[in-house]
């Protein structure tokens, strides 16, 4: 069967080891003659898989002993109310900066639980950059900071952790864990649905600074209360122990490839493959401020719109799938996590290259 | 490899068949190349497969035209919060019978939201009976009326539907959906996590009354919102798209096997061949009232508890697993859901026989 590269923002691929491994022991795991997914989320074998995920997760992100790592439900949307219920102080105000749709959405759900500022708005720029610092409004006394390090839909991403906020700093990583080393003592909150670095949909890490989940609004789900999660190693009810138990293969794969610095040079190659050849073509348009743009989502138009189906249709022929773009955006977009084998974006780059020399 | 019975309580096993099927397409699922979990919820191979889970429930368990089915994350434990945030009137009542934990559980969580009217309570049966009809402290107005037709940890259950609620009905059928046919026009709404009687953990399945959801408290999260998740097909966020293949390869087995009416009759005679045996035996005591054992999940213990660890370990190594009764209750419990062939039950009743002999 021909190699599919499978280019989806999320539900993403994953890595073919993990996948394969996983097959390998679908009826059987631990010897047990039962499937991971029919083992009690009590029994020791499941609760030694859990540990040891959360172990790995510490040690790739060096997550100090002051963080909490949670295992919950419902993808990080659920997280834009369980933030504000669990960390904002009772009426206070929460900082909201927006650089693309998922902090529009974020901020959006949390105005029923705080009262949200938008620190600045990249909308007029179609979020094709990041405001200037200069005109971020920054509340005095915000009980968080919130924003989206990577935007997939349009593809932007901040590298640099702000250094200009005065309240513990709040980050959706959905798009961006485990794709690089980051400083976790920078943030107060670290949030990222699994669905494209780290495992299937239906599993949310939450990275979270223990001094900020003392207390929770009452009117939090005991589901999404922090405190109340923590206290029960994030078992307080049934977890999604299939997902809980890929997440763990990704993360001793991301071990067994050198681990994250080793994973950000290689994003950054596959990256930067893509970019320099769309740089290089007038046939090929990436409109994102070049400070800006994302390592993990790459879109592009072509000069001619009306050669996107085309564009698509012989992309897939190939076995270069789901590149269409958001509907938001039009056009395409390469989203490359992790598991994108360099040999994907090779092969991407050179059928771009073919099909321009054919319809330049 | 010896055969393996596995009687967990939840997650629990799942059908032999639908876990060799998902095991054969894991790498590549419709022909695409991809496994199910790496293809976007908004393909059409994904909503196709999503329709047809939902037209197969309904079909199964009857559902009219005027009930929305929502596939969720959480657990039904997240439930217990947004059923008083999606259905309660501001300020009202919301009547709940209490027959086991699960009930004591949802009506702790509810009482954050509503005014909870705790309209009887089995507790000093130590939850081996259900309350006398006439002990029942019914509102006069409640928002809705909920209860746990099936408690798993005492193992009781509540086969008839109450006939004297004069508001919505709402139950948790985690461990009893599927398991017979229901008339779900007696409720307003119904709801079960998955990790029984429908698939893997992470997927929660609501069925409600339209008319029921217009009015959500504004303090609802987005992904737990009835209204809004309707209105976007259960997609809103990013659904836990592998359980719910999986939940669909489940639904298309059950009609395999004849539907609910076939699965009930097995049921039955599976339930029956081990209470008739215990209660035949006078060294395996169920104390539960014989007009509400649970046909799903079967607590006994020994009269001497001494010898528990002994049964527990020999058990297993005849491939009986997971025997052991929740640490409220002690002794023994045998889960035996759908997927519980009626050869595993046979096993564990001669198991028993044997194990007696040996002891008595």
């Amino acid at each position: 069967m021909k190699h599919i590269y499978n280019f989806a923002p999320g539900p993403a691929l994953l890595p073919q080891e993990v996948m394969v491994k996983a097959k390998e022991e679908f009826l059987d795991w631990n010897g047990l003659g039962l499937s991971v997914m029919e083992v009690s989320h009590r029994s020791k074998e499941f609760i030694e898989l859990a540990e040891m995920a959360e172990n790995n997760l510490r040690m790739l992100l060096k997550i100090p002993n002051n963080y909490k790592v949670l295992f919950l439900q419902g993808g990080a949307t659920l997280q834009f109310a369980a933030i504000p219920l669990n960390i904002a102080k009772p009426d206070s105000v929460a900082d909201y900066l927006i650089t693309g749709s998922w902090g529009k959405k974020s901020a959006k759900e949390a105005k029923s639980y705080v009262n949200v500022n938008i620190v600045a708005d990249a909308e007029n720029s179609s979020y094709t950059t990041v405001p200037e610092l200069k005109d971020w409004k920054i509340s005095d006394n915000a009980s968080y900071f919130h924003y989206t390090p990577n935007e997939t839909i349009a593809g932007v991403e901040i590298t640099e952790i702000p250094n200009n906020i005065n309240s513990p700093i709040v980050a959706d990583m959905s798009s961006t864990i485990l794709s690089r080393p980051i400083d976790v003592t920078k943030f107060g909150l670290i949030y990222a649905g699994a669905q494209k670095n780290i495992g299937p949909s239906g599993l949310t890490i939450v990275i979270v600074r223990e001094d900020l989940i003392l207390n929770p609004s009452s009117n939090t789900p005991g589901v999404i209360n922090y405190k109340l999660m923590s206290e029960n190693d994030s078992m307080w009810n049934t977890p999604p122990t299939f997902s809980w138990y890929m997440a763990g293969l990704v993360l001793d794969w991301i071990n067994r490839k050198g681990g994250l610095h080793s994973i950000e040079k290689s994003n950054l190659l596959k990256s930067n493959k893509i970019y320099n050849f769309i740089d290089s073509s007038e046939f090929y348009i990436n409109r994102v401020n070049k400070n800006y743009r994302s390592r993990t989502n790459i879109p592009f138009t072509l000069l001619n719109p009306e050669l996107d189906p085309l564009f698509l249709m012989e992309a897939s022929e190939e076995g270069l799938v789901n590149l269409k773009g958001h509907r938001s955006v039009g056009g395409m977009r390469a989203s490359i996590y992790n598991a994108m084998p360099v040999a994907g974006v090779d092969k991407l780059v050179s059928f771009m290259k073919k099909f321009e020399s054919k319809h330049e």
